[in-house]
């Protein structure tokens, strides 16, 4: 092999090294200031449409998602453009490594796809109570390739939108309240019925109810009570709090009235050795 | 490198902004206006053929929906012409990135696939009590790619089509009650019987019940009870509110003639120590 | 770009709307009349050869079902073809968009050959009783792409052919009946077999019952009881009727025979503090 | 477009029309007579060859399948080809349509190639009693594609062979029976293992047995109890009997030997309120 | 068409049914000898290099298996040449059906790589105790495509070689014996440990034993129980026995100590109403 | 075949040879260079930018994975360039073998582009708390392959990022700590929940805590008890010890009220024989 | 057909066999004499940089691997190449049986893939004790193919490493004992925390422990017990007797302190019948 031309090498080394400089400053410029026209453009589209706070926050979150990820690809394509390595054919004919890299990649195209169509269907909004990916939480960010929701316990989950399955929405309209109570099979259960209704009329001036509660009947009989349901309406995200107060009320009502709680009981034959 | 033509450049960019603007302006004022045209033109043909609410509505939404995503489709292929990007081609000749959206948009395809199944075989409406994908509720709304339930506890649950393998619908012809009674091992199985049966008979007049509840037989022997069986056909959506009074019924019939609960038993043998 | 000829325009959308109108009509008269031909045909040749009911309704069914898919994908061709788009060269050229939608549609194809194979073999017949997919019930429909099952409860399953791996077909040849009976630690195997056996004797003229009630033998140990196993060969679907008449008439022989049930027991060892 | 020419449709149809006439009738001579041959040629070799009644069953059922199959293939292409519309070209250029084939097909190979070494290996016959696919039973029939199975409750179960990944097979060898005994912590564990090894010496005699059962020794210490393993060799099928006729002679001879049974124990530490 | 050239055909097929039935009777004059051959040379080998019976019996069965599928795939090339299908054009220009059978033939394929690679690293021979694919037992025969194993029952594994991903080889080198006793909560844990030691250090001298038995602690606290745990280190194959002795005599040993077996305690606070 | 000509293969080896020394050489100079730069930069920049430690831990570790896999890979080519095998080509046209490492490499690919998305999108730092991949445990190194997290009892565990599907971060933001406290059915609701929110009170000047502990109500009905429910917000990490810490305040309030702990009751019917 | 020229293909058969004779003659000097120089290399670069005993057992067995399968690969293409068999062509056009080798052989390089990022990242090292492909162990080999395990019972587990997701490597750094004592719910919780803290403390100058045990406070309350956790940190592989130490010491001073152990409760209100 030949010697090597040292000065024409660092020549061109010097004019990419200043083509990558330029590129990079570019990018430092116009990042940030892109960011911010996308983030106020939005808010003022939001204000004259007068969307709801959690609508305008996930369409910004959404802007500045897909304006960052269009900017990366951007960069990166004119970079290696500028050390003379063409990304487009080099993805097209790469064989092997390619078939790899699509088979690998596909998870991400995944990821995309169904975070566009939660979005464009509005199954979920910032600030939602949803169950997604198998986790249960409040709608932190919603992004094209990823979702944030803030668990119960304060966890943030991180679920890549193509673990998305089915999407469980606890915020679209009203919600259902659920109790069970169980008395003892020696009990008169119309009586029992009726305390519970009376407890049920009390809270129908409830304003976080919708539909006052009501004692359903006789839902299963247990191995040793009788189990009543009593099911209401409640506004989104009340139910929990009415759930509780349902049930300390009713208790305290059927103490009153001597009808008794339904312990496990057991008949015993005894026979003595 | 050359120096850039600012002014063709200028030109050029104008031109295809008002191209733009255009198709833009044209896609806001067709989209609404043939929206309502399919709607109301829907709507006309259910009146004519006298449709059910359900499935007209479920015509309508398909057909908005089908209407939406042409009409995007459409949207975004001249969108892309007009800045000179041909869709056709890149996507057929797209090589490894090619892959890698075939495999991951073929999820899409499958949604729509069985969509498209499941509303020309008929097997949900909107309206209907239905159990898909993993969760029970009633159909709010039919689409191409997602069906919208809404459970029982107010959830709105958002499938993808392709997540519906079996569908189970609970509100095609009628459906059945079932109640297991358990007595005791002493008591006379034929007298419990004629008990149960003499409640059965009171209901046969309901205009809920299909066929009147009769008591089948011992289902089953517990460990301290036996379990007798009763089951009638009910109007669908009833069944549940059937159970409840039947069992309630039959507690009572039980109770009256002196007919014993069983409680579980247990023989002891006592050793003392 | 130039102006648009729209006279020419008009005129080839006029001859194109004349030839679609004439396909619809076509198809509109071609698909009742050629399903009514298809159906007393199938009638026809179900009489002369004597078919069961089950088996012609399920030859009736599905050949409805390939004749409306058959007539469906003609009348699209024709349809694309009238419209200018050749659909074959389509699919077969289509590249990324191509692969996706055959991704998709595997599952369509593997429904159809699923399907075709269930029915070539027999395994099921309209009114037979399976469990198929996962779900139980009677056979109401069989099709080249989904199954219809009628659950006990009433419910309506749609089962895509895909779906059903394993088929248990409850209604080929006889059934087996068969009832575990326990008694106490305390009492005489032998004797409580006798027992046992003098009611399945009585059972033996039922015309429901191909092989007569035996007692096997002690099939195992529980916690406080020995179970004693009875089997016997039943008509098919009388299985659970058979099984709850042997189980009522055990348990009352026994208890004639003061043979005890073998409630649990426990054996105390007393402490006091 | 051309008016059509009837007259030479016609006769092109006539002509069609008759050659596929003569297929289908020679297609019914040719398809029970080959089948009969198939049959009686079998079991010629069968009987020459003095092969087991299994076997030969096994090895006819598949002749006659794979004669079934191959028959229909040539009828089908036979058809297609009078039809004027070659199979072969048309699935190998199928593009689109024939990705989907192919995958939605591979189930059917994947059957095909299962069987064929199911069948070549002979790990089932007709006749055997095995667990294949999840499902216990007597194979009923041997194919290429499909297996079948009588479960002990008269269920057929048909068994795509792909999903036949481990085949036991209980009928090949000898069976092993096996009884666990349980006895009181307070009983001398010599004594109860010389009172169970008397009873296991007097079955060694009996002709279903072929390792005499033996008391190997404390299987393990339960909460009340002390488990004592008996282990024997049987004929195939019959040790479920051998273990019922075990349990029962066991159970008896250590009622009279007065060895308890283990019954479940409890300390109870009494404190009054 | 043309006449047919009856006797031109007749000749040929005379000609082929020549050339097949000599095929024939060259195969089944070679198939046994050759597996004859195979069979002797591989002992002889055995015996010069010394290997176990094991290993000499699991090299004869693959090497049996390798030759009898050799010759089945010439014999079927062969046989289809002679009827003029030339296989390996067939197969590589197959197009969709070749798809298909590519995809179905993966699993045979996956089952001799696997085969291959048991066999070559030798995790298993013929007569090893092993775990695989689900199915505990002792290895019969090792093939390329299954692998045979005699489950305790009696039960013939037939396991598919794909379907053995770990391999639990129970007969490499020495196994562990592990018994729990556990005593009352208020023995003295002290002295139990004791006297448990005294027992291990009686079957220190047992030959089965490679590192004597020990008592190595408090293991952990049950409900009502202490549990101590004892291990040691055994020849392959006797751990179950040498556990089995073990248990006996501890148990005999706290008997005569007076060292009482924790029975299940309960303090009951006793209310009479 | 000719005779080898050994002077010029010798020659040939030993310039390759050389070659290879001078690659391992600048290699082995390159290599642990490189990575101090690489290290003393970033630190440098981290200074200067005060970013958090773990960040900039993390950014350190980052840099330095993806340096030794790009030299790793450089070196690897140049190695097999000198000897003369050009690896782009074989991998762009290795056909079968080409298709498996394809198929095999796929994985790879899918644990960077995954471990990409989790550093770019900073779901995870060093130090984190998180669960991922089905283990929980403390951050040990992010890097573009593999996530080291250091579980509880002290193991290390290595996950391939294409094993963390959700990633759950513990330490973003405040987590809640829940505490369910369990009272007998027999006492005064309103005055253990008064009792209760005295303890709680008494916490709120703890600075762990970022919102009051609090009674939030009845939480459900036990079998023998009725369970009340108490959450706070805490510092991140601190939930585990602040419920401890509540626990045992609130267990030794509930004593001093004489509140009872509801033990598991049953209602006992004695029978004597 | 012509006559076969029978010394000709004698000549060519003799030659080939020859050269045969002469690669296996040459693969039977080279491979041993390999084996021996590759092993003494490593063992003489292992004691140059005083690399640990396990590191330097691991990388002999990989060397040794990676030699045998290239050796194996080079004789196999010989051999081939002798018998005018190219393998390179026949594989990378080899259609229909190659796309099925291409599927089939996909496991085989996950396993290499997996294998030489284990071994390149260092996760396992022979004699670390790991959990791994769902099984734990003693690492005894690793390999670029498989891992095997010596598992606690002494069983020897293969694990293809493909099988490998996550390494659980438990022998990195100090590990943590941990033991949960319970308490009757009349007890002192202050007072039980001192006497177990005392224990903790006469541990601390155990030199098994890092970080000496604490008692950290109330765990949790069971339905009868409050329980305390002590947790600790040790030496690697000293966690479980320092547990059962801890465990043990802790009972007896309890037992001491007269603190008692909370055996089940259980309120009993009895109703005489």
């Amino acid at each position: 092999m030949d010697f090597i031309n040292f000065e024409a090498m660092i020549d061109s080394l010097l004019t990419i090294g200043g083509q990558l400089l330029l590129l990079i400053i570019v990018y430092l410029i116009v990042a940030p200031l892109g960011k911010r026209l996308v983030a106020s453009s939005i808010q003022q589209v939001a204000k004259r449409q007068k969307l709801s706070e959690g609508r305008s926050k996930t369409l910004e979150n959404l802007s500045l998602n897909v304006f960052t990820y269009v900017l990366l690809f951007f960069f990166i394509v004119t970079f290696l453009g500028i050390l003379g390595i063409p990304l487009g054919p080099i993805l097209a004919g790469a064989g092997v490594v390619g078939l790899a890299i699509g088979f690998g990649a596909q998870g991400l195209v995944s990821d995309v796809v169904t975070g566009f169509f939660i979005l464009i269907e509005k199954q979920i909004d910032v600030d939602d109570y949803v169950t997604a990916g198998g986790h249960d939480g409040v709608v932190e960010e919603l992004g094209l390739r990823t979702t944030k929701l803030r668990g119960f316990d304060g966890t943030l989950h991180y679920i890549p939108n193509r673990n998305i399955q089915v999407v469980n929405n606890h915020t679209r309209g009203n919600m259902r309240a659920l109790v069970d109570m169980s008395i003892g099979y020696g009990e008169n259960i119309d009586e029992a019925i009726r305390v519970l209704q009376n407890v049920c009329d009390q809270f129908t001036s409830d304003e976080r109810l919708k539909e006052g509660p009501d004692v359903v009947g006789v839902q299963s009989f247990g191995s040793s009570d009788i189990v009543l349901r009593v099911i209401a309406q409640t506004e989104k995200m009340e139910q929990w709090a009415v759930e509780r107060d349902l049930r300390k009320a009713m208790r305290e009502a059927l103490d009153e009235e001597g009808i008794e709680i339904s312990l496990p009981h057991r008949v015993v034959l005894n026979k003595d050795e």
